[in-house]
């Protein structure tokens, strides 16, 4: 697409470099901003200059922040003898979102996959051992994704740990709430059944 | 979706007023960002900025442009005695692109849209009147939509032009290069045997 403007083609081959965007999504967004106030162009461009340069990764659990420690572990009423281990910072947030969990969390960056070149020294893996080990740890929650990567990731992690007097947990696998057992996949199906829990008359009330 | 630095709130806030950007996306977005080298944060942030206070509008044609009168009006190589009346910008890229055109252009604006509150005072249609009777234009080309409001525009400029010696024509309706007969709707359909053409045995040589 030929564009006259050399303003607008460098506006839309910056924009267009983002994932999933291509030309001509790019040029309908900029288009877009032209025909408003230049103000949101303005606060649009600040706010992700200013994110860039100003965010920060949490001293003890690697999750983005504002500050040197995230809210979460400078919170004094989240629970610091659990530590939740996610792949990303939007694993944080999803689990922040449900509002069942008042633990803290250990954010890896990614998990082990020699496919993509990542191995262990590319993770915040030692940070964590260390974490483990200053005694005020009680329990670990293994939280990352449930493939072949978050495995290895998990079982790199338990060894790594060695002798260890710590409660090592991960999140439950099963049918998710609402679905209908005929189309959940047989893995997780089996799974479910050998992984079953006691019935709880309580939660039907 | 409760996100916990301010900073990467408010940059997920101001991607997410973009149209047809969620909160999701525009998240996914900025978090690719903060993988990339901080340059490319740079770059976006200032050609939005600049683009966004230095662009112009051409003075002849209302053309997207980075001077006051664009490539195209300032060009001598094309023919400035064919205008070509088209909606937006992206019109005059489209029309570049099949580089079948050698004449100038007038970009409208838009089309006249009671339902939207778009009147021919919001258009650009006095200066493409002023244009059009000062002797040098010889022929205006219509090429907004094949919509009502497309032809309520043509209507409404062909009515304004009042008693003229301009050759007036639109671009060709008909069934686009590669389709099948049978997908054609019938308003097309029909108007390309209405309007046939002669046929010229050297197209298929």
């Amino acid at each position: 697409m030929e564009i006259s403007s050399r303003l607008l083609e460098e506006a839309v081959d910056e924009v267009s470099r983002l994932p999933g965007i291509g030309k001509r999504t790019a040029l309908r967004l900029v288009l877009h901003l032209l025909k408003q106030p230049a103000e949101q162009t303005e606060r649009l461009s600040e706010a992700l200059r200013t994110l860039r340069t100003q965010i920060q990764q949490c001293r003890q659990c690697h999750n983005l922040s504002d500050r040197e420690v995230c809210d979460i572990c400078s919170n004094p009423k989240r629970d610091h003898s659990i530590v939740c281990v996610v792949e990303d910072i939007r694993d944080v947030m999803a689990i922040e979102n449900t509002g069942h969990y008042r633990g803290i969390y250990h954010v890896l960056g990614g998990k082990i996959s020699p496919m993509e070149g990542v191995g262990p020294q590319d993770l915040h893996i030692d940070t964590l051992i260390k974490k483990a080990k200053n005694g005020e740890v009680k329990e670990l929650i293994f939280a990352l994704s449930a493939t072949m990567e978050g495995d290895t990731t998990n079982f790199y992690i338990f060894k790594q740990l060695g002798e260890t007097a710590l409660r090592l947990s991960t999140i439950a696998r099963g049918i998710p709430v609402g679905d209908e057992l005929e189309y959940a996949d047989e893995v997780t199906l089996g799974r479910s059944i050998l992984q079953r829990i006691p019935f709880e008359g309580s939660l039907n009330r």
